[in-house]
């Protein structure tokens, strides 16, 4: 029987778990809650997917305890999850994408304990970093535990960093992205295990629309020695008109690369890396929700409650296709 | 406290294991079953890994129960695994790296009926692949279920074609290469999701020593046209004398890469890539084999039976540290 999903907050990654539960002939889109107004939103949801669904403000979302089979939470880290979560998962099983890498500890305790009192399970994290990128460098250091990891991202925008652009007086838009260094990746391809700095790992590369009558040298030049954001990497600055700005760099492409370099026995090199090249990283960190929401079900179904990352769920889980249909295929 | 792990096959996959355990701070290597001279080979288990421990004839493996948490079995998946794997899942927990991908199903149900019968947790087919190449096409096509698979391999020794080589008239030893095309993989990255060939995606490559008196041309030939072998391949065949062989073809690496090629929501293109650079296949494979040595332990001290895959484990089983470590250094 198909799971009933329900989803919390459409935005971009909101409307992306609408779409991606149409590929997932296991189950099937229930209801939307939202904090704009329903009613319009209900259209934009028939829209996007072709589906009539009840959308309704997310004060009602307690009223569908035990009508929902998992909720799918597609707020922000900052300020959504935080209370999202734990508030949830003593009603539903639940799944996030949080991804405050230094908070992720005190978000699961707390979201552990409100599942374990509502009996049941959570699955925090989830998405490619942390979750798919994160899985990888768990079983790349599994595999080869005298070794090195590397992360590098992009090419891709980084919202953070688009944003602190935005915040400089004088800029009326700008976007940033983040780019791994190709001399960077070739050395650790080669096994030499390169210590990288920080500027030697990521260039930034900065867009920005100017307001009128701004002075371009002094934003250039606030962008460039920014602490923290900027003044660590090698930064270019690019000036363009809305217009440009528009129609060049309003996609949503990310992406990046995890290796590990390491050794085995008598000093075999060994090279593992696992590559993302995504053309709308909010769609594909949706279906990542998406096929968590499954496991979750699953873990549900078992009896079990509690938190969960990626880490716990067995592949398996994942998948739509059963352990005989996945060992003759796929094994 | 430390695992006791048995290894039954000491030939390159099982030397690769004992080496993999003196990296585990868990598991230890408790005993070496052969079908060797075990005296002779307790010199060669001492050389390899500086330990002095048990190494018996495989027939006294069976006194040993009680006293391993894990048995690792190196033997051939063509005779040898068959027959061991359900052997020992009777009185033992077992890895083994089975890999003729047609008979899985059937060797899981052997091993399978055979570990729940003496309550034991048994794991097949670990290693790459089958294995870690598994996992990431199960994993990929979770997440992009809208999309097609792509595996290459090498560039890498293929035993089988070797040994297809040598059993030609006038050969005296012979290595191998698959060899990935790199505009067939270019073609999968740019998302076009070609339909390959079996041409189109390796080429083989082979260096052979002839006997003395052997016709070249004939050898050649016989190579070029060999049903199922080569026949469908771009083939080369490079002849050297024996010194060269010896020098240059005695190396072990191998590698490939399981490709994604997938869509989500409204159209958008995204390419999942994982990629292995082994400069030793058997070392590499003994490694994951160690690694699902400790999950099965844990699966076991949890009170589970039965076979399982890579499939079925939760990641974290793999690793050393606790979940709470992973989280806060990995996720």
């Amino acid at each position: 029987m198909s799971k009933k999903i329900g989803i919390v907050g459409y935005g971009n990654l909101g409307r992306g778990v609408a779409l991606a539960l149409k590929n997932a002939p296991d189950m099937e889109l229930a209801a939307v809650f939202t904090r704009r107004d329903a009613a319009a939103l209900a259209q934009t949801v028939q829209a996007d997917t072709g589906l009539t669904v009840p959308v309704l403000p997310v004060t009602e979302a307690a009223q569908w305890q035990g009508k929902l089979d998992a909720l799918i939470l597609c707020g922000g880290s900052a300020t959504d999850l935080p209370q999202q979560t734990p508030h949830f998962a003593t009603m539903f099983n639940v799944v996030d994408s949080f991804d405050t890498h230094a908070r992720i500890p005190e978000h699961f305790a707390a979201v552990d304990a409100a599942a374990r009192k509502g009996a049941h399970v959570a699955l925090i994290s989830a998405g490619w970093d942390p979750g798919m990128f994160s899985l990888n460098r768990l079983y790349a250091g599994a595999l080869l535990p005298d070794g090195v990891d590397y992360t590098f991202w992009g090419r891709g925008v980084s919202q953070g960093h688009s944003d602190a652009i935005r915040r400089i007086k004088g800029v009326k838009n700008a976007k940033q992205y983040t780019v791994p260094v190709e001399s960077a990746l070739a050395a650790v391809r080669s096994g030499s295990q390169p210590q990288l700095t920080t500027r030697e790992k990521h260039t930034r590369e900065c867009f920005v629309v100017l307001e009128q009558g701004a002075d371009a040298a002094k934003v250039e030049h606030e962008i460039k020695t920014m602490p923290n954001y900027f003044a660590d990497y090698d930064t270019s600055v690019t000036f363009i008109d809305e217009e440009t700005f528009q129609r060049e760099h309003g996609g949503m492409a990310h992406g990046g690369i995890v290796l590990r370099s390491g050794k085995t026995g008598a000093g075999n090199q060994h090279l593992i890396e696992y590559r993302l090249t995504l053309g709308s990283n909010p769609e594909f960190t949706a279906s990542v929700l998406t096929a968590c929401a499954r496991a979750v079900c699953r873990l549900a179904d078992e009896g079990q409650c509690g938190c969960r990352t990626m880490f716990d769920i067995p592949p398996a889980y994942l998948s739509d296709k059963n352990g005989a249909e996945l060992r003759a295929a796929l094994l």
